[in-house]
């Protein structure tokens, strides 16, 4: 069983809850508000920029040229494509740019990309990867399991699915689960140990992302 | 009004909050169970980890022999003395060592502490100081109130109002409110927005802090 | 005057003996030996790679999302087009790709790429900004000057002139002193004063670079 | 054979070099010239700094609480001791403490600190610990191998060989070996390689250190 086989059967108990939770439930069939949409569109879209920071992170630390190349493209990836979508999502939900641009993030955004900042400066190479792997793949499943069920008859929840089960986010996810599985075969058990936990950690933060969406989490005080 | 004025204007109404807040009420009363402190403890001691570790980020920053010597000096003091009361607490309420150890960090615990150790490992000196100070002033804020209405008859949590209201304590707080201070008169405006920023998100953490300890809160996936 | 016009007129000297070492003045004419020009490709190659990590260091740090675009796109370029020249050097001048991967970095090159990365991880955006604008704005300077005076009937030494004298050199130039003339109009007079020093320091790091190609440097003990 | 072990017998060939170089062996007779030995004390005050700002970056990164410990006893030895024993040199040989403080790191000087807080800021906390490790070991071996020859008649150089030669300071070195070497057991191949390309580098600019002092290094541009 590869390495990352076993982070699969660790995240699937949290997948399966977040493919049970009614804020994915209601975007899977087209049924939910705009309200928490725009909420989570607003959060992912700050939890983006950093999401980008960490993969420069990533590339600064990469340890030979060819992984570089891999998190240089994955970053502007990140800085073209996904950013330019959350900006049309913003646009077709109404949300203003200065809006989008002034979103302060909530607690669980917070939490998770001083998660992701804080592996980035501090961590090796291969747990700046263990960290950044839940988003990608736990996107890619979501999308994947959601468009099996056919895709919602809102549009814009539509491209949702279809933008995170599509074939090339799936490569994307591929090419980042390699990268994972190499590090993994010449890592010591305690690295490894390293990566279970902060992989797991990363998963457990897109339960709570959606969760936080749901709830439209504000600070208490 | 010094820069450090302003941030008490600032936290007044989270430290009321913390103040109302039925753990801590009950801790100065004397009154509190002791399975919620207990958790209190436990998470304080592995936040107490990693506030060393960014004080001793902070050391790397300082800017000059003077203050590095100051971080140094609350690095140690830190290291020895706060994590040895930890440690007489959790022989006091029957912590085993291991278990003490072993505490996973809960969702807030793990949010307050990448908040920390990212801004000691991205940011500047000043960010860094606005970051630790919260910790260091709400604790002496509180014990200071607390202190004002008789101690609790309980020696256990007594010990805890006094360490924390003790003029040892305060001293020490002074001279992180003057570093602040002081940085903060030769930053600039953008700067000591930033400064203010991470003051308030720091103060925030104090009260759900405290919070998470009342709810024994866990991971919810 | 703007604080680039400043920064330009420290590096004036500096650069004047740029034009006068014997490595750069047989270069433009076009009669250099190839052995110390294989050895500056190879040190440069491993330079570039330093150079990367601390312009994806820059890119985790720039504050906002338009400068984390213009970083991403100098990564890029980096990886991508400087590094291919690189290869088509080494393969023109007979270094096989393996010897061109395994180049220890000399005294000069360590020092740099060291000061590069040491600023990339722990200095601000405007630091990093200011300590990666000599090696751009050096070479463009460097090659414009050689230009003036023709190319050199070598191809490959011409190709060098044309690369780093040519129109998107120069503007790609351009666009990191706007960055740096930007910030300096925000910042601080210690932190300009910073600014001014990691500057001299990457200039001087410029010159050594050529030196220590044309002594062919290695490592006395 | 210990992983130490294997490090010593690499770096011995270089500790003969710094024996046999006029600046140590006049050191060692007592017979060294006032000027250089100004010119180290500037230097090594200026290195001190930095060398400091490593040991928290270790501190920082230190695994658990133990090893934590013991890098901030090393960090508050060198802030403390370290320096106050080179402000007495100073004293000693009429450096004013302006002069002390103001001292502009020399080419091999930025080399080795930005090498030491490059490797703080992005290595793991075994790479540090290897970067760290060659001016301990150095400065203790040297110390103890001009012991040997008996101290100089000269006070002032007497002290300098009793200092870094005595129980003390051979203590600290065990303990920085010791560390070492545990960390190198548990480590894969791919990082042991690491930890010796470390600690070579830092040795060669042991050697350096003592060359720069003699040629009363300047920068040339």
């Amino acid at each position: 069983m590869g390495f990352t086989d076993e982070l699969e059967t660790r995240a699937e108990p949290v997948w399966e809850s977040i493919l049970e939770h009614p804020m994915v439930v209601e975007l899977g069939e087209g049924t939910l508000d705009e309200e928490p949409f725009r909420y989570f569109i607003r959060q992912d879209y700050r939890y983006l920029i950093d999401n980008a920071r960490a993969l420069a992170q990533g590339t600064a630390k990469a340890p030979d040229y060819e992984r570089m190349t891999t998190f240089a493209e994955l970053l502007t990836l990140t800085v073209d494509f996904e950013m330019d979508l959350h900006r049309s999502y913003a646009q077709e939900f109404g949300i203003p740019e200065a809006e989008l641009e002034a979103t302060e993030p909530s607690p669980t955004t917070r939490g998770y990309t001083d998660f992701l900042l804080r592996i980035g400066a501090t961590g090796t190479f291969g747990e700046i990867v263990a960290a950044l792997l839940p988003c990608m793949w736990t996107f890619n499943e979501t999308g994947k399991r959601l468009a099996e069920n056919g895709l919602p008859d809102d549009e814009r929840y539509a491209t949702w699915v279809q933008t995170y089960a599509g074939d090339e986010y799936t490569e994307l996810t591929r090419a980042a689960e390699d990268i994972m599985d190499d590090l993994a075969a010449d890592a010591s058990q305690e690295e490894r140990e390293r990566y279970r936990s902060l992989f797991e950690t990363g998963v457990r933060y897109e339960y709570r992302f959606w969760d936080a969406a749901w709830r439209q989490e504000e600070w208490s005080v």
